[in-house]
């Protein structure tokens, strides 16, 4: 009997660890998802999510053979590290590669930034299909981009391009260490809104509790309306400088999509010389997860057709 | 007898425009330059221009045919207008291509964006060779960058990808008109520098003169730092948007370089994660009309080799 060949496609974010089993065909098997609770540790979060990702291939492919793994993480994977992960604590320091490697012996794996993996799946599959350029703009826990220009996402010179995150705020920031400084990510994210949001509104609310809270309270409007201010501001200028056909968003605030929209237009419209598109993915909440099977099927030396995870 | 066949190269600025002519293989036989004097109305600054350029086709290759035309102007250029070129009043209104084209009637002509055109030259031939990606940071008359990427200039969407000059200032104008807020080019670029220190050190002063003076005088020191900081707050922000080999400065104000480098490449350095090298130009004072000169070779349909512009 032949054991049908499977690609393991595993997405690791600061708040949830997703694992998902496709054919080379791209026909997903199924998923799951795993929270990341920094908390506990990274080494933690690995190691369990690692044993749900083989639990997952026991449920959903029992006679299936594991042929490829594609690992996507937030930040820069290496075999012996991460680089640019500062979300969550300690993940930088893990042997990532490698933890996945040993997790699979004998199975090829690609690693790839979470980011750059999905803005490759919705260049490929999605919604920024024939953008060039196009921009893909991460709103999860950590904030980054991906700009994909000539049919690819640029990687940049050190595999960092599109970590805006990193940006300098204003003036006052320049040639400033970035460990004196407040970086935009420490301001502009799911984490970061969840954060001032519990400070100042007197209550433990996530990011998409602030945007709800706003349409009623009016310190929690304050909040959002700066937030989307600073935002908009960096995704303004980045738009300017790539002159992209399409923007489009995903990552966990696309649920507070409708609250976020008609501010980032409006900011849009009103200062790049050639407003872009601006639209939601079309997988806003596994985009990165979908780019790491797409990394597994590619190491598995497989080619995915345009109707792959339909 | 065979005439030598030669090319046309035009660099159209917001403070002068230049002329080459070279062979196929990329040899310059001749150069000149007049002054935009934009005071005297875009039109004629044109007709000077296509004026001189005749004249010195008729010096420098009495003896040869005129194969094609590469035309490079501040703004994107279209056969009816320019679009983006605020700093060269009426310039947006002329019918730039057509005016080319009736110059040297039934030649190829080719038009092409200044600062675009220069970093495919510095691509090809010069200090952007092998990076990728790479950023070009044109510091003239404007403000303007191109980003190099897979091999190439990244147009964009709508031919204005890298005119950080439109760059919001600050969360304050997030939302602002254009005509109603200060674009970063009204601050930051040679002629925005010109006119802040001559209305503030009360004498008529170019940009060289007021980095010079800032060796003595406090009021201009305080204007070049304010300065440096604003364009490394943009240019460290683009910095890590690309995650460039390579940052390549070129335009006139690459005469004041060692009193802006220290400062920019300190600002790179605190901010950027993985820092770029930061250099000048290869041809930073004309790197556009190189980049005119290839786009008429390319016109003409003969390809440089790596020894052209030696």
């Amino acid at each position: 009997m032949t054991r049908t060949p499977v690609v393991l496609g595993l997405d690791f974010g600061g708040t949830k660890i997703a694992a998902a089993v496709c054919d080379l065909q791209g026909r997903r098997l199924g998923a799951t998802t795993v929270e990341s609770l920094a908390g506990a540790g990274a080494a933690a979060a690995l190691a369990r999510s690692l044993a749900a990702a083989r639990e997952l291939l026991t449920d959903v492919a029992p006679q299936g053979e594991l042929v490829a793994v594609g690992a996507a993480t937030l930040g820069i994977p290496y075999d012996d590290r991460v680089e640019l992960a500062p979300t969550f604590p300690g993940w930088g320091e893990l042997p990532f590669g490698q933890s996945v490697k040993d997790a699979f012996p004998g199975v090829p794996v690609r690693l790839g930034n979470d980011v750059k993996a999905a803005a490759t799946a919705e260049l490929r599959w999605g919604a920024l299909l024939g953008c060039d350029p196009g921009i893909y703009l991460n709103l999860g826990t950590g904030l980054a981009t991906a700009i994909v220009a000539g049919g690819t996402v640029i990687t940049g010179a050190h595999g960092a391009s599109g970590e805006i995150g990193y940006n300098l705020r204003t003036t006052a920031d320049v040639g400033i260490a970035e460990v004196e400084r407040t970086i935009l990510e420490e301001v502009v994210s799911g984490q970061a809104l969840e954060a001032t949001g519990t400070d100042r509104l007197g209550q433990p609310v996530t990011a998409a509790e602030v945007f709800a809270l706003a349409a009623t309270r009016p310190d929690a409007a304050a909040l959002t309306t700066e937030f989307v201010r600073e935002l908009a501001l960096h995704v303004v200028n980045l738009a300017i400088a790539i002159d992209p056909a399409r923007i489009v968003v995903a990552g966990g605030m696309v649920r507070s999509w409708d609250r976020i929209e008609p501010e980032l237009r409006r900011a849009l419209d009103a200062a790049v010389p050639y407003p872009p598109e601006l639209t939601t993915a079309r997988f806003p909440s596994d985009a990165p997860l979908v780019g790491a099977l797409a990394l597994g099927v590619q190491a598995a030396g497989a080619d995915l057709g345009e109707e792959a995870f339909a």
